[in-house]
Order: C-alpha cells, then structure tokens, then sequence
C-alpha cells in the first residue's frame, strides 16, 4: 500500500477507489451504527464521513455495511474442498479470513503438506491464517503421515501468517508439564496458544491454562464455559457441522463479558457451507436466539481479531482492510455482497471470481499406502462374553462407552445388527504397516453394507463401519483406489463416492459438487439404514483419541479419559 | 520460570508459596466479583478455587484482590523522580506497570539516556515498558540534546521491553504523509502506536489515524472523544497534574465502548503521586463520578493489557503475573497491600524497599550548556503597537493567543505587570549555542521576580518567566548553576529551588523530598503572585510546540495550528 496516496483520499485532497454512500455502518469499535460515507483506496478503509468523492460510488440504499466476517477456528481441510474453494465458498457467506489450524493436512504430509496448502492460498482474495498445529499426531497412540515435533513445530511458526500454536489436544501432557509438550510451546512467544480441554474443569483447567492456552472452543456445557471465561480462556463458540454449542453456551455473553467471546465453525461439510453458511449462520442463529444484532456482529469480527491480534481486520476504520459485507436485514446479516480489499467477489451468495486448483505435487497425490487386506483382516478375536462398545452420542463429537455382550460366530466376535452393534476398523494407511484396529460401535444403525473414509481425525488413517467383513472390505478397497475418499458399499456394490485425492482429504472439486457427492453419500448411507444425520462426519471423529471417552485409533482401542488403550484384559470371563 | 513446578501447585500437587484465602477476587475477565482462594507460586498465579495449600496463608477477611494497575501512558520524567523513586512512590498506590514514552530524557540525551533509565529499572519490582519516543524533538522549531531519526527510533523499538512507538506528536506532518514521519512508524510493525491528535476531527483524523496512530490521549472534550473511539482510537482517560480530563470524558464509558478505554496520567508530579496518587486516583474518581468499581478496575487494568498485547498482566487468572492489590473498598479501592510477584512490596501507603539511585553516568549528570547571558539577553525590540500574547488556560495545557497592545520602554517590549502581561525566554541549553527566544505571556499573575525550569516540554531548554529581566537572568543562572532545576527569584534572590541533576530533569532525591521542595517552589511562586496552580507545571507546558495555540522556542514564538513560527510581521503598523 502507498501510505502517502492513502493519506491523501483520506484527508479528502484525492479522490478515493470506491466510495459506499447511504449506508448505515456497524461501528464494532463502539456498538453502534452510523450513517456515514465510507470511502475506500488501494484496498483499504481511507476514511468516513462526509465530503469525500471517488471513482466509483456504491448507493447503498440504507443498507447495512458491515466489516467481513472472521473464522476463529477451523479446519478448512473439514470442508473437503481445496483452499481456493473453500474461499469461494465461505466469501459467499461474507467470511473474509479464517484462523485455520490445518493439522489434518498436516497429519498426512507433515510441514509439507502445510507449506502447500498456505502457498496454494496466497493469491486468494482471503485471509488464510495459520495456527501451527501442535499435536501432530494427536496422541501416540495413533499412526499418522507426519509426526511435527518441537522443530517442526517451530519452523510453522515461522511460516507467512503464523499467527499462534493451534489446539493443544495433548491436554494431559500439558497439565502434567510433559517436555514432549512444553517443548512446543516456547516458540509461540507471545502468540496465542489456542486450547482444546473438553470438559476440563477445577485444578486441571487451572493447570491446563497456567501452561499457556488462553482459548478454547470445546465448551459443550454452560457452567464448563463460564469456568473457562472466568479463568482466562476466550470462549470460542462453535457450531460445526456434527458439533453445535452455541444454545448452550449463548446465556454467557453479557455486557460484562462479549468482548472475550467469538464464533468459530471448527469442522463445517461443504454441504452445511452452501446451504447453511459459514459465520454467518452463527450470527442469525445468535441474533434469533436473542443476541443483540451488533454485538453478534462483534463476536463474528473484532472480537475474533483482538483475540489473534489481527491489526487492521474486524471493523470499519482508516487504515483497516477494506473488507466489507453488504446487507440489508441487521437481524438476519446475510450479504448481499461482499468486498475484499475493496472489490466485489461475491454477490447474492455467489462467488465472482474462480480458484482453480491448480498444479498439486504429486506427493499429496498419493498419499495413501495400504497393505494387502482381505475380510479376515477386520476379524476380531474373542477375549469374553462382553466387549467394550463405542456408543455414538448424536450431536456430539464425545462418544460413550458401553461393556455389551457380544455376537460370537466360528469363535470370532461379529457385528449384531439386530441389536445396532456394528463393526468399526481403522485401517493404518501411512505406512502401508498392514496395522489395523478393529473394535465395535453402537449407534449407527446400518442394517446392511459398510461405510469407508480416508477423513478420520486426526491422523486419517482409513475408517470402515460395517455390517460383514466382506463389505467392509470391499469399501476400504474402493478408498484406496480412489487414492482416498469416502465410500458406501453394499453387497459388494459400490453406492456412491467423493473422490479425496489431495492427500486423501480434499478434493479437487467444486463445493456444489462436493456437496453433490456428499448428499449422495447421506442417502446411501441412509438406504443401508444409518440413523445417525451426517453419518461421514461422525465416522471421522471415532476415531480420533482425545475426544472422551472410548475411540478406536490403527492401535485399537483407546481409553481417552485414561490416555491409553483399553484394558481388554478386564473383560476376560475369570 | 520453572513452568513444570507452576503446573504441579496448579494441580494441587505441591504446595504454593502463598495462598491468599476469604478474598473477594476482582475477575477483570469476565466483570464479577468471586470469592474464591488464590494460590502464587514463583511470581504467577498458579490456580484459583478450593483444595490449594501454600508455605504461607495470607487470610484476607472478606477484602478484596484486585490486580495491580496499569498506567497506559506516562512520561516519569514529570516526576522528577528518578526510576526506582519513582516506582516506590507509584507502586504504594497500586500501580505496578507502566507504559512510558521516555521522550523527556530522549530529547535531552538520545538513545543513551533512554537506555540508561530502561536499565536502571531493571532490577526493580516494577514492569516499566517503552514506548520508542517518536517525536525527538516534538518539532523542528526547538533545539533538543538529541535527535531521533527513523534509524535511532528502529533501535529504541529493539530495546527490551520496547512494546510500540511514543506518541506521533507531528500530527500535520503524520496527516501530509511527510517522510519524515512515515519512516518512523515502519519498524513500529505490528506494535500499538500511540496518537496525540488534540482537537483533531474530520478528514484530518481520519488521515491521521490511517496513518497508523491506533490510541489517543489529547481528548479534552466529550464529542472529540467519541469521534476518536468511533473512528478506531484506544481512548486513553488522562487525568494529569495540569491536564484532567475523566469529568468530561466518563460518559463514554458505556456497555459498548468499554473495552476500549484505559486510564492515563501523561504527567504527574511528585508531590500529585504521593498526596493524591496514581491510577488509583483516577479510579476512586471515576467511581465517585458514577462508574461502575468492576468496570473502573477494568479500565485501569486487562483493557491497558489488551491495548498493548501485554500478555500476562491485567487479571487475575493461572498464569498470570501475581501483581495483585489487596483493598477492604472496592467504591474507594486504594491499595492496604499491594504484592508484585508474589511479594508483598507496599503496604498502607508505603514501600517496602528501597531504590537508591545508584551511579548516574556522567553524561547525564552535565547536561546544561548555556552560553553567556545577561539581563540584556532578554531584551525584546518593538514590531508594531501590539505583540502577540501567549494565553495561560487554567487546567489545560492548550494556551491561546491574544494581540496586546504593549508596554514600551526606550525602545524595547517590557513586561506589564499591571495587566499580568510577563516576558517568557526560552534558552536553548544543550549546544551553548546563545539562541534565546522571548515572548509574553498573560495569566501567570507574578507581580515580582522570575520562576526558572530546565523542564520544559519536550526539547527540556530552560524556560523563564518574569517581571523583570536582571530576576530573569539571576532565576537561569541558578538553574545552570545546578545542572539543572527548578527555581524562584525576587531582587536577586533566590527563594525557593529544586535541583534536577539527572539530565536537567530528574532529582536524586526521595519523593518526599522533591514534594517538599515543589510545595516550596510553589508557596514561593504565590508569594510573588503567582495565580495559576502548579506554575512550574504550567510553565513545562509553555514551549511546547506541538499543543496548540501559541508556544515559545527557543527559536521564537511558534503558531502551532500553522506549524510555523510566528509571522511577527503583521504585528507591524502600516
């Protein structure tokens, strides 16, 4: 930017790019609205008021301007889409900057894997900003494409846009003072740490934040987001695709606490970005949910930008980006059109420019690695009359654990379907190891096939839930041709597919398309009887071992609460 | 900081050096008041809630603890306390960090001086930050010791505990996008940059804002303040010992606004410090003005923190610092205790510790070089039947400007005692160079003798006032024959002074002992007739050329909204 030129417009001496007139402008700054011209120059907010002029004028017609909306937390590889998707994606609902903690591409291709996606993102009329992932893998008791240790680590804070150390799963590590943990924390100097403590509460959370993370987006509950405000931790409000927290939590923004509040997705379906949106699906819902229309403009701007110390992003003000949205209903803040860096690139919910993928190396191309695998590879021993059994919680990203009698055939535990208790395999596919963790799942509902995915959390291995061995099989088979997917298979047939070809997570697709496929995904899964809404999406966090309380990981069954695997020994019949 | 053994006294696990219990804790984070234990291990705080144990119970029966304040913008040269001096006289009221723009010691020695003061607070219980001077001198119509220039101003800001650059004095030459200037706020990067925009409005803030000023605390009238909040300024609430600005301010205080306003005090002396206070003052006078005591706590807490990324500090919360107060009001919250890092450091009103000065650098202690003078120094010719008049305003440090006819006797301009018209010189003191501007003044109300100052803002010349020009020479030659001071005069005889050896600017002295002395100066000053309170303050303020309207240099009369000095010419009778 010319600082001199910008200077002029803003002292009125020069005419400005672009100037919106008849607007009524959200000031996040002092919760109020204005009703003030607003002109604009090399990308940039020069000045408002009145008496300037521009090239352009933009009649606004009494319509509400109000700054583009920030991503607190995500992971944008959640979407499936490839980043300059996402962005058309996302822009069309007015978010002009995400805070991304990309540790899914990161688990499959390590600082590579980051390096790409942050360059494939740099052109983009967005705001990608990186938290280097901290846990990668999530926890040791998982295999994943890419181990990111302190080194790792501080060589992604270096990165262009490294704004802050993403989420600290490793929880236990952290409240004990593990150096495995610590060590990673030092290079984040006085960035952010964001926190990742579901449920933590008392001396644990007090330890948890003494080591550093000053946010969390976890809070399923009431009183365990008011704790963690009270201690310290901005309280990012998440409404994800599979995880929706802001009715509980919404009571805890008052007057005496906004400013430390925000909205973040954390993991949001292509399908939910087109037909629901992005952040601006958490103001509406907000706003009808009895949140004061500017504030819940605040929590989705500002507050998102104090929190990260983004400078010059979250409101309307000389020398601020000129990212704008354009709307007409304050009480339902969907844009009309959206400015970034004073040009128009959506309007009416569609983006103006395209974002082709482009050449992908061909390391993420081929990421997946899969040893020789037949139905007996998913055979599970019997170790008792009982087993441990996920149980899935609807709407939750926690799982429960249920101690079931168990299905026995030819001396091998099956799946019952006629009591709902299926088969679940996590099929190692970094390494081509040939290791793989079968255990049993409550909750799903299928009554015949076998749903298969490359997108497990974190580690994406690839995750299979299954009525029979054969199918499973079968499914997991189809993944790996694709080079990464997600499949729904019955009868040895194929349903219906998503093609993940870029590091066996994203897609190279469009975001209708994507949408598309996922839809179809839903209805197969549907035929073969899943009950579950999203069942994609709950597969991908069954297995990832630091959500409580029982997962299943390439190692096999993981006591999270515990940190360990489970002890099968205590189901032995003495 | 040994963060494994904080996170163990987190955890319960070990016990804490100290456990405050039956407080009333002051959550800055969320505006509540909880009663709840807090236990300090190492100098954080370690853990909040039930279940902790320490070596030492500190039982606070029902008081309450609030943490230490934070002073957002101050010069402590105004003091004339040196540092450690200085932080014992603050620290008794509570403040326990403050955010200094050391361009007092800057203009009279440059880098040196800042980092000889930046080092002898180092091993104090206090946390002085830096705010790199960029003003240096504030203007190019005065003659300082030092010139900072964009390369020395990148220095200063690589300093320890430099956090952003001083206040951008030169607001014309920020607004007109003059090099000068600009150069000066690239290696600010990402660092607050404090404002100074008295009376500033319209286009011309909007300039000067977009030039990257993100504070402001010049505002002195209500709808000056809003506009600067509205248009993106930190709105720093000054109450100084001339300037007293929360009365008109508070109202801005609202639901909406409050996370951006801080309370300031810029100048305050020692004599303020000790019988009035510090932040703590201003606290105690924006609740009996009606604020909320929370909310006063906030602003004079976590909302400078937040202003300036000081992470840290501002609440009490793991982690944090343990710089915490102890009060039994919280409508009148002057601190009984007042702990920084866990340790108990003043207590009703009294530190606990000394700071001796220790060895001052001799550079700093010979700073005054005047070339000869005599009573003849201050002759002032004729221009016309009238002279331009600077005008004292009682409680601000804003002056008018009046035409008067004046005095005339054989030829020469001389003061008028009669209509309290005085002569001002100032006398460049730093290269010897002879240069002496001289002016008059209305509304100081000697009616004989001189007041002297090597202090006056910002370029610290020696500034005189006087009936007379032999009490005028006799007044400097005293201030140089100190080093540097403060001094009354009447028929050749001194009666009253205060020696600022360190720079011409700073005591060696207790607090008490400068107060004293001031109390002194002052008595002097009204027995002379002097009306205005705090004259030698008053007069501080006299050469500054950047606070509108008229000024005197030692280069002349200066016409700060023209930004240029005087055009004596139109005095002239046609």
């Amino acid at each position: 930017m010319n600082l001199p030129d910008l200077l002029a417009v803003a002292r009125g001496d020069a005419p400005g790019d672009l100037l919106f007139t008849n607007g009524r402008v959200v000031n996040t700054l002092t919760s109020e609205i204005e009703e003030l011209d607003v002109v604009v120059f090399d990308g940039h907010i020069a000045g408002l008021g009145s008496g300037y002029r521009a090239h352009r004028t933009i009649d606004l017609r009494g319509g509400y301007l109000l700054p583009g909306f920030i991503n607190g937390h995500t992971h944008i590889e959640s979407s499936h889409l490839w980043v300059g998707e996402y962005a058309r994606a996302v822009l069309a609902h007015g978010t002009v900057a995400a805070v991304s903690d990309l540790h899914e591409i990161a688990n499959v291709a390590g600082l590579f894997g980051l390096r790409q996606l942050m360059q494939a993102a740099e052109p983009l009329p967005f705001e990608l900003y990186l938290m280097a992932p901290s846990c990668v893998p999530a926890s040791p008791l998982e295999t994943a494409g890419a181990v990111l240790g302190p080194d790792e680590v501080a060589e992604a804070l270096r990165l262009d846009r490294a704004i802050g150390l993403g989420e600290l799963m490793d929880f236990p590590g952290a409240i004990d003072g593990l150096p495995r943990v610590i060590d990673k924390l030092r290079p984040a100097g006085d960035r952010l740490i964001d926190g990742h403590a579901p449920g933590l509460t008392g001396h644990a959370l007090n330890a948890y934040i003494a080591a550093g993370p000053q946010s969390d987006h976890e809070s399923t509950m009431l009183e365990e987001g008011r704790e963690k405000l009270r201690r310290g931790m901005y309280l990012m409000i998440r409404e994800g695709t599979t995880e929706k927290n802001l009715e509980q939590l919404l009571p805890l923004v008052d007057d005496g606490t906004w400013p430390r509040c925000l909205f973040v997705t954390d993991d949001r379906s292509a399908a939910d970005l087109l037909n629901d949106g992005d952040i601006d699906a958490i103001v509406c819902k907000a706003i009808t949910l009895g949140l004061d229309p500017i504030r819940a403009v605040q929590l989705a701007t500002i507050n998102a930008a104090r929190c990260f110390g983004l400078r010059g992003l979250g409101a309307i003000a000389p020398g601020y980006r000129a990212h704008v949205i354009v709307c007409d209903d304050l009480r339902r803040p969907q844009p009309r059109q959206v400015y970034f860096a004073g040009r128009l690139i959506t309007e009416g919910g569609r983006a103006l420019f395209e974002a082709p993928p482009g050449e992908i190396d061909a390391r993420l191309l081929n990421s997946v690695n899969v040893a020789a695998l037949t139905p007996d590879s998913f055979a599970l021993p019997v170790v008792g009359p009982r087993y441990p059994v996920i149980e899935v919680i609807p709407g939750q990203i926690l799982t429960g654990c249920r101690i079931e009698e168990v299905r026995v055939v030819n001396g091998r535990v099956e799946a019952d379907v006629e009591r709902d208790i299926l088969k679940l395999a996590v099929i190692e596919r970094h390494q081509g190891s040939g290791r793989i963790g079968v255990g049993l799942v409550h909750g799903f509902g299928l009554k015949r096939g076998a749903l298969a995915s490359s997108y497990a959390h974190d580690s994406h291995n690839i995750i299979v839930v299954g009525t029979n061995d054969d199918d499973m099989a079968e499914a997991v088979l189809a993944v790996v041709a694709r080079q990464g997917g997600l499949v729904a298979v019955a009868d040895g047939r194929l349903l219906a597919s998503l093609e993940l070809p870029v590091g066996g997570i994203m897609s190279l697709e469009s975001a209708e398309r994507v949408a598309e496929r996922g839809a179809a995904l839903n209805d197969a899964a549907r035929s073969l009887g899943a009950q579950v809404d999203e069942p994609f999406a709950v597969l991908s966090f069954l297995a990832l071992p630091v959500i409580p309380s029982l997962k299943l990981t390439d190692r096999g069954l993981v006591d999270v609460e515990r940190g360990d695997l489970f002890d099968l020994t205590a189901m032995r019949e003495d």
